[in-house]
């Protein structure tokens, strides 16, 4: 059972990117985004006030440079040549003092360095001297995306830990369904499922399972009733009724992977209306599958759902794009969108999820992750679809 | 029962922000830091690919723009002139030349504007064009931080609002307390004693009580046992024994605003050992309430806690500094550091959390929330802080 990705596969995508630095003629490089960072090193960050930063130096070793609190943790879970670590934000000395300390050391003076932003960016009270402040090199090159880019295809066992996900936001989306009941409120339902789910998560994985954020969880993010009507609202707390149509989430962490699994319930009855617009919506889902192939344009898949929704007349009853890109972030480019022109490749994983939203009736979106395939794609959530399985 | 920031508060705060604007000769301004448009809007927006702004127009008009499926949210929760909304990102036309029509259309072309960062900065996959390329201006200033500043210092509702997120926190780390038996894991624990906490938060407070993020919930954040000795650690489901140290969180949103109570605790038993560490980091907390009070720089706490622990020859066991501010964040600047020397003032709020860790035996660190009042503290956590209390 993969719950990790192996110490290999960092250091293949730490040459990978070295070979992109190299290609843009830099000689080192260095890189604030903690998602990207967690990708190159799998060294786990939550952001706050003191900064990370990662150096690809002259001599392409790889340098982990955290605050001296996550030394040991830096040590212990990154794959790394070096750890380097400050006293504490903003010290006597400024962290970037200890980084520039670090840059000299190892060469990255008068070199041309790629560089992600000019310095880290977290809200939660940093500041400090932009990196270009700090040292003398030859040129900074922007090399913003490029690692954002490296995640797009995912490898088989990044897609191992995504079906992995996809197993236990199964299993809280079941237990969302069954404890699904009149009278009882969003919180109460989502918070029993979320934690049976984590709980039999936890005790079946073991304790190779390290959760990175939220482990298993199944929630309706407010979206209950005639407020399911409003995408991505956030959780009010209603209380289930008869009729209600309700549009779920559910997933779970994997080494920091997640997955997408969403559908449209209707509580105890389905009116004639909720029908017709519920096979609106998982026809327009069934339209994005099939236009989803290696070769095809983002934007196409969009069009073909757009079509779709005009020849039924329900345009003006949507508000969002298809679908995204997932894995380290539950979304990631490209997007299933008109303006982008990306194209399909093998190995990519994304949501699919068109929706309608119809005021004072509800909203009516499925969200499934699947993985596109050389011919096409697999479907990685496997949790019923259709109406009669969907009646709490 | 407040649990919200009147609108007249929210047009205090743009009023203020306005004659910030003035004072730095700025005609207009342009936002993008979502927790400071929740601040000035009482907008809450969970960022994604789609771009948020606020834009102070030349007329010191607010304009709050976003993606289309946030219109109606917008309309209905936030405190503004007017709701701006583009289709779609990417789209067709981008959301940034949307945002630029608004721009023109109010009279921000050809003036001086303030801005906190040069585009929206979400890592979920957006690209956009430089708000300097979109409109041609007098003059750009960077106003980076004056919001921030604003938030340092507290108004009396902010205060309840953090008062109210105590109670719920106070009640998830008794029943913390309670649940942690031998035998149980670490997450089976936390999820029963938020999710009760949670319930009993709800029902209580009733519909006005709208989530931001977490609700009520206690945490050990992994630092269970020896595990604890690691400061920041990430949750790994570790079994109780008999005798382990145990570092604990608790806390609740409350329209965004949080609370933070941290506790030493022990597994039915403690050892000499662990009671001369516990009173080391008593002693410590007590030092730096002392030394919080108007007037006094932050470091100067800071200073005062690590003469204390240099007395007590424990300086090699700290690893971070004393506290920070708090609110809409979890931690917010100012930092009670060596290199802070920002001064108290009374209508902050902040963290005092001095800790030190022992390698094999386990982290000792309690946190409570305090308000700087004008002649001291007035502590705003309220759990027990004594050792006996503390024994599970």
């Amino acid at each position: 059972m993969l719950l990790s990705i192996p110490k290999f596969e960092m250091i293949e995508r730490q040459n990978k990117f070295i070979k992109k630095l190299e290609e843009r003629d830099c000689d080192a490089a260095i890189i604030f985004g903690v998602t990207d960072i967690f990708y190159l090193t799998g060294f786990h960050f939550h952001p706050t006030e003191r900064p990370i930063g990662l150096i690809i130096d002259a001599n392409k070793k790889v340098h982990l440079f955290v605050p001296e609190l996550e030394h040991e943790h830096a040590e212990e879970y990154s794959v790394v040549d070096y750890v380097h670590s400050y006293p504490e934000y903003p010290g006597i000395k400024h962290p970037m003092q200890y980084f520039k300390e670090v840059l000299q050391k190892f060469g990255v003076g008068g070199k041309t360095v790629g560089y992600d932003s000019l310095g880290y960016g977290s809200s939660q009270g940093y500041r400090g001297p932009s990196v270009d402040k700090l040292i003398e090199v030859k040129n900074f090159v922007s090399i913003y995306g490029v690692i954002e880019e490296m995640r797009f295809i995912k490898s088989p066992n990044e897609i191992e830990l995504i079906k992995e996900s996809c197993r236990w936001g199964n299993l809280a989306h079941r237990l969302l369904q069954k404890y699904t009941k009149i009278g009882l409120s969003e919180i109460e339902i989502t918070s029993r499922a979320s934690m049976e789910a984590t709980m039999a998560m936890i005790e079946t994985l073991g304790p190779d399972y390290r959760p990175h954020g939220n482990t298993a969880r199944a929630i309706f993010r407010g979206q209950v009733g005639p407020e399911s009507a409003f995408p991505h609202a956030v959780t009010q707390n209603i209380v289930m009724a008869k009729g209600y149509t309700l549009v779920t989430g559910a997933g779970a962490d994997v080494f920091g992977y997640h997955s997408e699994l969403e559908r449209t319930m209707f509580v105890e009855e389905v009116s004639k209306e909720q029908e017709k617009y519920f096979n609106y919506m998982y026809e327009a889902q069934d339209v994005a599958f099939s236009a989803i192939k290696p070769g095809a344009s983002y934007s196409s898949v969009e069009e073909a759902v757009q079509k779709y929704f005009k020849e039924e007349g329900t345009t003006e009853l949507t508000r969002h794009h298809t679908g995204h890109n997932i894995g380290l972030l539950g979304h990631e480019a490209p997007f299933f969108d008109l303006g982008d022109h990306s194209i399909i490749e093998p190995g990519m994983v994304v949501t699919v999820e068109p929706g309608i939203y119809v005021k004072g009736l509800g909203g009516f979106r499925h969200s499934d992750t699947v993985l596109v395939t050389d011919s096409g794609i697999e479907m990685l959530t496997y949790y019923p679809r259709d109406l009669d399985s969907l009646i709490c």
